[in-house]
């Protein structure tokens, strides 16, 4: 397939490149070659003109609850641990019904769809028929993820928490099941320290070694969180390190949202395993967790990812999330952190092709790369003439899902 | 006219009172009476059901610029003094073209009716005709607002400034055509104090005492603002002083927009002249102005209102602009400052009836207010069943202009 197109593209998280009227050689939905030199249309080969429109990567986000998308602009009156204890702990007990789950997950599987948030590291619930029901509907939906039952055996209400072999043989059930999915894989998902026995982690670093998997977890979004975690483990220097003793730090690529108050050997830590911190700064605000000092992380060599974190955030749009990002740097700059602030590039970077690495060759348009891409329609009110990088820039911080026009995931229309 | 329907709407700062399929009587486009008892239809009356709806008055939006809106998104890197020299003037001056200013104006106009922005304090440009044109479009489109032409003789392109006698005979002939008019009034606007010589600050003093017009500016926005402001008038003790010495301070109703690095006499000024400081959350983060501690000016008996400020916010939805405050002060919280924070009633009191009080008897459906309302069509994914006060919060948090099924103003569909 041959497309003819505006491609805006990262190639580091320095650069946007635009590729105005350019062309873009598909084979076998990657990326073969693009450039704005004129190609031409191969005998057996498809042509598109996408015309005046936006091509871009589609979005990934790293951290995100199908179950509490239901949920998304309530109880924000509270912090972290009441807003799991009032609020999101009884509504996730519901997801043991599968027609609840169905119509739940469906709802979000179409809002990921919608806002062009094409990848996605998910959480389930504990149950497991709901998690493999969640695995289903997203791959029908043509999305890519990885999906994890979030594991809870202590300090939970007791219809959310599964004794810990019970639980880990479902989840290996569930790896087994799904060992040969491409587009929806399981992840191991510890819900975060203070949820799981000794037990549970050690067995489920055990699942993430035996089979290879990539883990995702919480680490330092509360103040009072923190302090619940030293007092759990008063044997353990760190918060991270209680994840690292079980072989859940950095064997496998793992992700630890928020990270906001850590400590010095946290940050050593993160860097030295490669494990990525990912910053959900709607969230943040929402429950008043605090700002995640994320370029000062950035300069110290820490990879870092970035996502909305539904539903304490109120939106799965990532634009939305890039552009909080942008603001929550620039507040901390305005209250006299150092350095330079987050920019658009950096932002747009770790919406698709950083956040995207996790899925593999994703989130540009470099030859090698999946064309899982988003055609962009802004139609702009008539009296203006702005280059296709100033278009990029007003899409992201006014658009909508409206100037979606159109989904590829390999270079085919979902 | 008799209604019925859950109408929400604010008592007090504290309290968002909730009707359920109330009765709702108007008359000449006002409440009459409202109530959960029963009233039957008059012979001579109107009846209509809002079914499940929610029915809320209209949002008002207490700054923001007009000229700006096509701008909004771009120019995201730059603090303020920055952003007006390279982005915001250069644009500005092409009002001087009624054909560009028609297009953008009426861009601007359905804007704001989409997101249900019923009534508004809006900056023009420099530009009499332009400022005409634009008090036409909104005028037409139903909407309530004040609108000011934007005075400048100094610090600013050529092409922007205006020799203060004539500036000043401008707005007066504006003043006196548009003296009949009750929707769209004009309100005098010196930009900001570096723009405005003492002559044109003078001679503004005199206009808003003489044609007893409210009076809309910026106040300490921005910390190099500020600092040029007192190497401008080294003769004033604050920047505040600087309105008050020539009658543009608390005379006449007086809105100030921004107020984060206020001197302590400054805000006993505030307090004393009852002066409404303006809260632009969206635009402080955006610029990297700040935060301002609404919460401590509101514990302090200062007058707060909330606006976009777009352009350099880049969205005019005043739920994101509500969203956007309680988020700045959970940060505040976060970073040490005292007391309680913002919560969901005060955002959608100062949304609604704390700004509609700049209107007179608007923003909420207390007998004797003006029916200006917004019907919200709520769909939700199916599986909840949220109480009323729920499902506003989830309205103004996830929500977008997709959900305002109609707009009322005086009673009228519009």
């Amino acid at each position: 397939m041959l497309y003819k197109g505006n491609f805006l593209y990262s190639v580091s998280p320095e650069k946007v490149a635009v590729a105005e009227g350019a062309y873009l050689r598909l084979t076998n939905g990657k990326v073969v070659e693009i450039s704005e030199k004129k190609m031409t249309q191969a005998s057996d080969e498809g042509f598109y003109d996408f015309g005046d429109r936006l091509v871009i990567p589609a979005f990934t986000d790293l951290h995100v609850h199908a179950s509490q998308y239901g949920q998304a602009g309530l109880g924000m009156d509270f912090e972290l641990l009441d807003w799991l204890r009032r609020l999101t702990f009884p509504r996730e007990a519901r997801f043991s019904d599968l027609d609840f789950a169905e119509i739940a997950y469906t709802a979000f599987a179409e809002a990921l769809h919608r806002q062009g948030t094409l990848h996605a590291c998910v959480y389930a619930t504990i149950h497991p028929e709901a998690t493999r029901l969640l695995m289903k509907i997203l791959g029908k939906k043509g999305l890519k993820a990885y999906v994890g039952k979030v594991e809870m055996d202590q300090n939970a209400p007791k219809e959310l928490t599964v004794p810990a072999q019970e639980a880990l043989a479902a989840t290996e059930s569930i790896i087994q099941d799904f060992a040969a999915e491409k587009m929806v894989r399981p992840i191991i998902t510890p819900r975060f320290v203070p949820t799981c026995s000794d037990e549970l982690l050690a067995g489920l670093g055990e699942l993430a070694k035996r089979y290879q998997l990539p883990v995702q977890s919480h680490l330092s979004e509360n103040l009072e969180e923190v302090k619940w975690v030293q007092e759990l483990h008063p044997e353990s220097k760190s918060y991270a390190e209680v994840y690292q003793r079980f072989g859940l730090w950095g064997t496998t690529p793992t992700l630890m949202a928020h990270c906001i108050y850590l400590q010095p050997d946290e940050v050593k830590m993160l860097k030295e395993s490669r494990v990525i911190a990912v910053h959900c700064p709607d969230s943040n605000c929402n429950l008043a967790s605090g700002i995640m000092p994320a370029q000062r992380m950035l300069d110290g060599g820490i990879s870092l990812g970035l996502a909305s974190d539904v539903g304490a955030c109120h939106s799965l749009s990532m634009p939305q999330t890039m552009v909080r990002a942008i603001q929550m740097s620039k507040l901390l700059r305005s209250k006299g952190e150092q350095g330079k602030q987050l920019d658009f590039a950096q932002a747009f970077y770790w919406a698709t092709m950083g956040n995207g690495s996790f899925f593999g060759k994703v989130g540009t348009f470099l030859p090698g790369y999946a064309f899982d891409a988003l055609v962009i329609e802004d139609e702009l009110p008539g009296c203006h003439e702005f280059d296709l990088l100033q278009r990029l820039q007003r899409y992201i911080y006014t658009g909508d899902d409206r100037n979606i026009a159109a989904r590829f995931v390999d270079g085919r229309r979902i």
